[in-house]
């Protein structure tokens, strides 16, 4: 087992990696000594886990919320559900919420942890590569508004997040290549040694070759605990972690949450961020081809759905990274090095619109 | 005007209190210096003084939501409809939310500002007298469930408070009552001498001699600001400052939140408080017959529906004091010192509840 810690003073906490970790009731309950658990997981991952989990809490009294499986469900009404469930079990300030499953469980049991009875304790399993090297470590939580994607949530750290490993061999295959969009961002926005890397272990990644996904994840984790650890509240540096979110929310949201992933649909939004910052004349052509060649391999879509330019900026004119009426872009100055900006062209911005969305 | 400091580091914030404070273009320009914001209100407030305040701010862009009135509209429900507005005009990171009204539009906006978009800025400008020495202070934030007061909720600290005294003129005698109980709160746990100065003021301030009530409004806040500063997020002392909520939140949440007004019942539970720390051999009996005294001649009811002991007994267990399965309560050890135990012999507590709720 490999850990980590995010280093936030009174609230830091461990990243725990490795294979089979759930299983073990030592580990777990070193880690969430709480008596009363409400675990929410989903359709999909609670039959495959759900037990083996409780299995290994043998002490503890827990309680199963199994939710829809879906970006669509992360809503205010699911977060609802699960404030009934915390109430009428009679769950007090100490209970533990423990999410089970990915970015949408992670997201929705983490804002739910954050408001019920003002904050009660969080711990995080994520089961897919995408909740286990990003959503599940660094404390943002929300839920969706058909008008925006987490226009709802808050800051709230887990206690542990425990990353097995094993897990993810029960992964779709789509599931897995959208993970690996988000292990390619910090590559991008920090690593350029890492983002090589990840371009000679694409295939081994691909065919979860154990150490090579075991080396992604812990490199994946180091990169976003540093860059937490400095900025919790993303008040400046944390922003760059949502290289390509702007332009992928836009996508989420107007297709309805229905057709693209979200770490399809980051990869998606990340090659337009290189192009446009190509098109400012910031980033060599070379670079953009290298991302667009790495997204390819990894089996990620790369031509969004035709939405529209203009229906991209208006729906971008609500993303959080609007600041006095002015969309904040997260761009790339190299291969690693990445940089938020509100200083650019509006019609540079809108030929990259047009040119990927039509 | 007088003001002073919630002294909590970067997020410090001042107290303005005086009289005609929402007329004033500059202190409120200086205060609030956001382009765009939601004014939170509710339809007995908003026809008084939502169009004062806005003349008052002649270049932000306030956008008003204006919700029924009344403690069982502190909802989820109630939230949603806040976020809808706040999506539906495009408001950013950057917007204001500003609370117009008692704790439940404080409550509520103080919830929804906490939440939309992980936390935008807030002001209260309380204009009950509970909201302008208790609610408006210290970042607690929630809305209600069905089965129990306050359960969702965050911490999130106003950027100001603007107790404008002169917004009490329009407040019923009644609901100037129930804020009467929250001040003679701050006297039985921190300030005996407080406590007989109320004693020696009450008729005044049920007249609503201005400076016994600038006095009143003054004292409560400094009072509450010292323990907020030293406890934000109540692990400790700030727990003092709920004498009389956990049986007072029985009394509201088995009346639908529409028989007793939130300073009413906490009037009636700090009696019943009074009368267990007396049962329990640490308060003398003269303590509690001046508290009792006191309720009475502030024109607060003092006998709480009949419940019946069993009923409060279950509606406590689901308070947010409890702790390891065991209610912890807030009890008096004298007039103007306080102490939070769960080491008390279950019967005690039983008799009392059976002498007060039937």
């Amino acid at each position: 087992m490999h850990s980590l810690t995010v280093q936030l003073g009174a609230r830091s906490y461990p990243i725990l990696i490795g294979s089979g970790l759930i299983d073990s009731t030592e580990l777990l309950t070193q880690h969430l000594p709480q008596r009363d658990v409400l675990l929410v997981s989903n359709t999909v991952v609670a039959p495959l886990y759900a037990a083996r989990l409780q299995q290994a809490l043998p002490n503890q009294r827990i309680v199963e919320a199994v939710l829809p499986d879906g970006e669509r469900h992360k809503t205010l009404e699911s977060a609802a559900r699960l404030f009934d469930v915390l109430i009428a079990n009679r769950m007090g300030r100490d209970a533990l919420v423990l999410a089970l499953g990915g970015g949408v469980v992670g997201d929705l049991a983490g804002f739910v942890a954050a408001c019920y009875q003002r904050g009660v304790a969080l711990a995080q399993i994520p089961t897919t590569l995408l909740a286990q090297v990003d959503s599940s470590v660094g404390g943002k939580t929300a839920v969706n508004h058909p008008g925006g994607k987490n226009l709802i949530g808050a800051f709230h750290q887990p206690e542990v997040v425990i990353a097995d490993t094993a897990l993810l061999n029960t992964l779709p295959d789509r599931e897995l290549t959208a993970g690996l969009a988000e292990v390619i961002k910090y590559g991008l926005i920090r690593d350029a040694g890492f983002f090589d890397w990840i371009e000679q272990h694409i295939e081994a990644l691909r065919a979860r070759d154990p150490a090579a996904l075991a080396h992604a994840i812990y490199r994946s984790c180091e990169i976003k605990a540093e860059i937490v650890a400095r900025d919790e509240r993303e008040q400046g540096e944390r922003a760059l972690l949502n290289l390509g979110h702007t332009f992928g929310h836009a996508i989420e949201t107007a297709t309805g949450y229905r057709e693209w992933l979200h770490g399809e649909a980051v990869g998606a939004g990340m090659l337009i961020a290189a192009d446009l910052s190509e098109r400012l004349g910031q980033l060599p052509a070379t670079a953009v081809q290298r991302v667009r060649s790495l997204l390819r391999r990894a089996g990620l879509p790369i031509e969004p759905p035709r939405l529209g330019a203009e229906c991209v900026l208006a729906r971008m004119g609500l993303d959080k990274k609007v600041q006095a009426g002015r969309v904040r872009l997260v761009l790339l100055t190299a291969l690693g090095r990445a940089c938020v900006s509100a200083d650019y062209p509006d019609s540079v911005l809108q030929q990259t619109l047009a040119a990927h969305f039509g």
